[in-house]
């Protein structure tokens, strides 16, 4: 099953669960597999960012994408296939479509400058993977350097018919999304599904302002789900009630670099990666850090107790 | 009363107050500066990213520098006086300096790279104004681009005795203020003040950290003052409490270009601007934008009876 | 005399002469004013990167304006005004204009990202100094960071009719000329002046092309306005052969930083300026650099006389 | 045979040469391999900038290379292994060594700040790869965007003792060289060779420096080795007469993107490869621009005969 413009809900960011000495953690992969569709997710993305995809070579990425594919079970998986060049990202590519992913996530190389060069570089990379794979485009200014503005979205989704899904992290992005929907309602541009990123610090008004879900990594995906199905049935008021007794530790765990390594040991103290473990080079994960997570657990669980672990 | 290294508690970042046709609006200048002693801050910080400095020629930012600090009548004026030359730089420093301002504030000039390159900026910076001028150094790079590291903050520290205060706005941040905190305790670098910006986000964490104060402008400085007082009072739960309370809407002020809009229409929905006027060219302030900044303020006052305005 | 969409030739860009003691050396202006139209220049820029504005204050930048307009007398002066805000870039133009400026140089300021961010950057600059106010688009991504598509620099000839000369110095550009011509030439882009930059290092080529002249500040202009005069007779082979021998100075010159400290000690050994001095901070200009130009000099010496100095 | 820190001479920088639909042209790779070594080179780099090597797969990567090390039959091989991650340049650096490699080359990766990150990006990539392969640093910030100082190049080395060779490209950097040559004779950095790149623009004054010599890819790597003989030999007036007649060319040739297509070009005219071929997404290589190569040819051979092809 593949993905196509009506995805919506929520699809989460799985990192690489590790052992202690740098393996990978295959318990923990099929325990993290089964987690996000018992969230309520409807598919997942792996070897992103919080994939810590660099740090693994070409064997280890298209063995975690065959183990997650398999126990998947036909539910909708997303590679992340950026790579500095167009033959490393073919070859992934072709790979695990062959696997069967339901589609492949690409950013924009580094250094882009120009709408042109930016168009031209979204342009190049479909027509190396293939027109036949569905993908995701990644609009991260933050992690990429590269700038889009609302322009240049609509011509890369109007050159580009295999682009299905908007990951929207731009920032400021609100209006955004706006003048997108906007474009979709007048005919100017067709419809994709857009899901938002940033990791969520700002998906309570990003549903107000009509996105189709979420595409990111906090570890309470079914804290993003609660909240996406209460936006859906009306209740505003409600949904930002959950999501703002999430917010202190949504917005701690927004931090680059350490961020990873937060959700991960939020993930383990919920029992579903066996190990916080992060491959060489990681980020620092001082002891103040853990405490002050624990800390925002704790206060957490006074309001939601799945935050009791 | 100049700044120094002992400088504590919270000094907001002002905005400059514009009438509807782009006139300094003078009537508001001097209400907001009472306001921001009002609400307890003990001192505050003019023409930085927020006073649309760039805005105003130098005429222009030398009155309101005259007004505000004859009209603080003794307490602590900072005037950013970032600039892409030395010249202009040591120009309007020394012509605040002399109206009677407590310090002035510097950051690092755009495209600077290399630890030694930046240090340098900092000693040629100091060199142009003068060693005898108080000063604070931003250190902001998701604005400047300029990326310091521990080890070059502490060494910039100690090339110039006349920096007094570190405005801290990394991100991530929380371990650099721990290291920093932790050579002043060793005597590897001299105790200075470390006053956090970067809107307040995790301003929280920061206190837990040991910083001595804030520097940003998120328009309930009241707030931030209460905060650092059940900081210090030891009162832990209780300063996490009223920031959390007041995270949504602090982190929707946390938008590049919009939040300034958004402070500033909160500023007047506070009775403190009488207009939420910004000079050309300025972000967009959407009607959507508007309603949801009216929304975060109606839920905030069931928290806290200072946003019922 | 007003700049134009017609100015062809050479423009030399001008450094400011300093006094070993770092003021304004008066006699030299006045030398190297009278230097420039007596090699041949068409007129000149002065407060551009070569003219250390930044280390100028508003008062001395408009005192060198004055005093080389008036010297002038009548040719057209064009006066640098890129500031990082549009309150200085009108107040600088305004007033530069009123003493009888023929326009004035605008560069993209740093870190705008995106066509559509550009374009509404160069419609605000145009009203901020007014659309009278005829200018010279400063095309230089290496210096500013910011890179124009073809199509982009269309966009904004076309957006700003005040728009009359590109200063053309992006790298590679060969290509950029042959566009920008062919567009004036099938209509959809109305015809200006475009005149090369980027040290002129390949002005042989670019005038191959159809550039209209040069708008740089090597040490020898005389140079620059004999091979364009060559390239205009058509005596293609003999621009080459002269640019040619000039060349491994010209190349040495574009160094940045120490490129400027080249051009004014040759200056001052042609006897123009009275001393190389640079303000500081200034890039080092060791022994063996000088060596090194006294070398070139002397090897330029036996193809052209004008090195025998 | 690896390399060490005593190398000299001239390294070239190899294209990979492809047939017109795409295909490696392996007649060639062997024929480039040889003409590198009649034209007097010690030794050559593959996959680098030149060697489009993003745009090869893994397995194309690693075939290519046991070509070139076969045919170099004993002669040194150097690899550029620069990745987005540590996992595909330890796996790509151990496999060419098991091949045969001399060692291999290294640049820091994209978005690197901060002195501190640069040298710790370097003491993981020997981590990664095994510190006992020795390996040139490539210290090329105009591709990078990372810049090191010269105190920081000197700290890399130090730290890293398998660093054997700097590809100095930093842009100015004749002084660089001699302060680093300098700390070499003071013994506060131990003796590495500084081999030169940046197209080899300022080859003629940094053999004067004192630089043990190039690693570059200019289309005639015979005139790189007779300029550096000349220079052994103490002819220096001979070796910048040589050097100047083939500056026009070289300049030419040093235009990012485009430059590549101007290699390969020349490198079919001397009859080395057989199609000028680039895989895509190419740099454009216009008629204008063939014509100027001509062109530029044609002049050369005046002054070389190697330029009669």
């Amino acid at each position: 099953m593949k993905i196509d413009s009506t995805a919506s809900g929520v699809y989460s960011i799985a990192p690489t669960p590790f052992l202690e000495d740098g393996a990978i953690d295959w318990t923990s992969v099929d325990r993290m597999t089964d987690f996000y569709f018992e969230a309520g997710c409807n598919g997942f993305t792996i070897l992103g960012v919080l994939g810590e995809a660099p740090k693994l070579d070409a064997e280890e990425a298209l063995a975690l994408a065959a183990r997650v594919i398999k126990r998947a079970n036909g539910k909708p998986i997303i590679v992340g296939v950026s790579a500095p060049g167009f033959a490393a990202m073919r070859s992934l590519s072709r790979k695990v479509m062959d696997t069967g992913a339901a589609g492949v996530m690409i950013a924009p190389g580094g250094g882009l400058k120009t709408d042109d060069t930016i168009a031209a570089y979204f342009r190049n990379a479909v027509e190396a993977v293939g027109s036949d794979i569905p993908w995701v485009l990644q609009d991260y200014p933050h992690s990429t350097g590269v700038t889009m503005s609302n322009n240049l979205v609509r011509r890369v989704v109007i050159e580009n018919p295999s682009l299905v899904i908007l990951k929207h992290e731009d920032w400021p992005g609100l209006d955004k999304i706006t003048t997108l929907r906007g474009w979709e309602k007048d005919g100017s541009m067709r419809k994709i599904s857009i899901l938002i990123g940033n990791n969520g610090l700002f998906f309570d008004f990003e549903l107000d302002r009509g996105v189709d879900g979420a595409n990111t990594g906090y570890a309470f995906p079914d804290m993003l789900v609660e909240a996406f199905k209460l936006s859906k049935e009306g209740k505003r008021d409600a949904a930002h009630d959950l999501f703002d007794a999430h917010l202190p530790l949504l917005r701690y765990d927004h931090q680059p670099g350490v961020g990873l390594a937060v959700r991960k040991y939020v993930l383990k103290r919920r029992g579903i990666l066996s190990t916080a473990a992060m491959r060489k080079p990681a980020p620092a994960f001082t002891p103040e850090t853990r405490a002050e997570v624990d800390y925002l657990l704790g206060r957490l669980a006074k309001h939601d107790p799945r935050a009791k672990v």
